[in-house]
This record gives C-alpha cells, sequence and structure tokens, in this order.
C-alpha cells in the first residue's frame, strides 16, 4: 500500500536540505532498507513543503522501527535546524494525507464491463 | 519512474471533490489506464493541498495522450468548478515536484559496502 505523507521545510534552508537528502549516510539508507522503508521517496516544493511516499502496510510500525535505531536519532537531531522551530523531532511532524483516488482499485471495482464502455 | 505532482483544490469543495473522485467515471478509468497512467494515485490535504503520484517515464506524454481524448475534457470541464478560478483546465495547473531523495536510487549507489556499516 502506498502512503503519502507531508512536511514543511524551512523556506531558508530548501539548499542545504537537497545536498543533505543527495548523500544521506550508508547507515540510514540501510536502517531504512531494514525498518521496511520500501520504494521511499521525498519531493520538494519551491515554498518548502516536503512530500514523501512510500509502500507499506503501517507507517507508524515503520516509523516505530526506525525510532528504535541510533542513526534515526543522530539524522533527525541533525535534519531538526531545516524545519521550522517546533517540539517535535522532524520525523514527528509527517501527517499521513488521505488518498481520494486510486486508479487501479476503482478499475478492479470497474470490472470488465468497464472496457466496453470505452469502444 | 515516480513522478510526484501537486495541485490546489478549493478549500470549499472537499468534500465534493471527494465524491466525485471516490467515482470516476468508468470510461476516464480505462482512458487513464490506456495513456499509460500506471499506479495512478491522488490524495487531498485539509486545506485543498492535491498531491498526484504516477509511474511514468514523461509525464508530458500521458498528459498528452489523455488531452486526445474526448472523456478527459468532459471530465476537467467539469471539475473546473472545484478548482480556484484560473484561466487553465485543472490537468494543466499540475507542477511537478522535485525528487530530493529516493531510497532505492541511494541505496544501489552506496553498493554493498553499506551493509557492513550497519553491523
Amino acid at each position: 500500500m502506498r502512503v503519502c505523507f507531508r512536511s514543511q521545510v524551512d523556506p531558508q534552508f530548501l539548499d542545504e536540505y537537497r545536498q543533505r537528502h543527495a548523500e544521506v549516510w550508508p547507515q540510514m539508507l540501510t536502517a531504512l532498507e531494514a525498518a521496511g522503508w520500501e520504494n521511499y521517496t521525498l519531493h520538494l516544493g519551491d515554498d518548502g513543503l516536503l512530500i514523501g511516499i512510500v509502500d507499506c502496510d503501517d507507517l507508524d510500525e515503520i516509523r516505530a522501527r526506525m525510532a528504535l535505531t541510533e542513526v534515526n536519532a543522530r539524522w533527525q537531531t541533525e535534519m531538526a535546524a531545516l524545519f521550522p522551530a517546533s517540539e517535535t523531532a522532524p520525523d514527528n511532524g509527517f501527517m499521513v494525507m488521505e488518498e481520494v483516488f486510486n486508479l487501479d482499485q476503482q478499475l478492479a471495482e470497474a470490472g470488465p464491463t468497464s472496457e466496453g464502455q470505452m469502444k
């Protein structure tokens, strides 16, 4: 299942955010993989809008697994400076977005009759 | 290749947007599939932020293929009322977001040495 979440990077620090994420620590990469972060990408808007996309059954579960790692604590502490001031770590500010359309699901529900309507 | 794009739904019409997209016309579904929209989902925020995610090699190409269909013109005309007033059709307001992190790509670049650093 694909999960999409949003957050907000401080617009002052977009370049630094890009640089840091172009070269994530190898230990952080393998920790994410081991924790079940499949097909994980991050996307940044010019206004600091940050979108994360990951394939998983349960985002809370894979976040909890990362929270157990020492490397994640170190990484999030360094990233915190790039997010607007708040009391929470950056990865606690991830808000899941509601899926309002899924093409494959609706195609499956429409069934084979939909093909006839195409013609 | 995964592409993530953003747009903005008029916050007054979030419920209508949800309802319309919960039951997209079968003809629109099959047109999207035929035009190459693979694994396509839409995600909506409470403020009207709209995120689209699709697997494709070239977003412009699959948009151009949809633009050739009669059903897309009808669909976008009906959807236009749910987007803030503008001179463009809703699907012309899609802005691609920059991918700033790709876990699988960085794992591949880090190579097998990264596994050793995990331990």
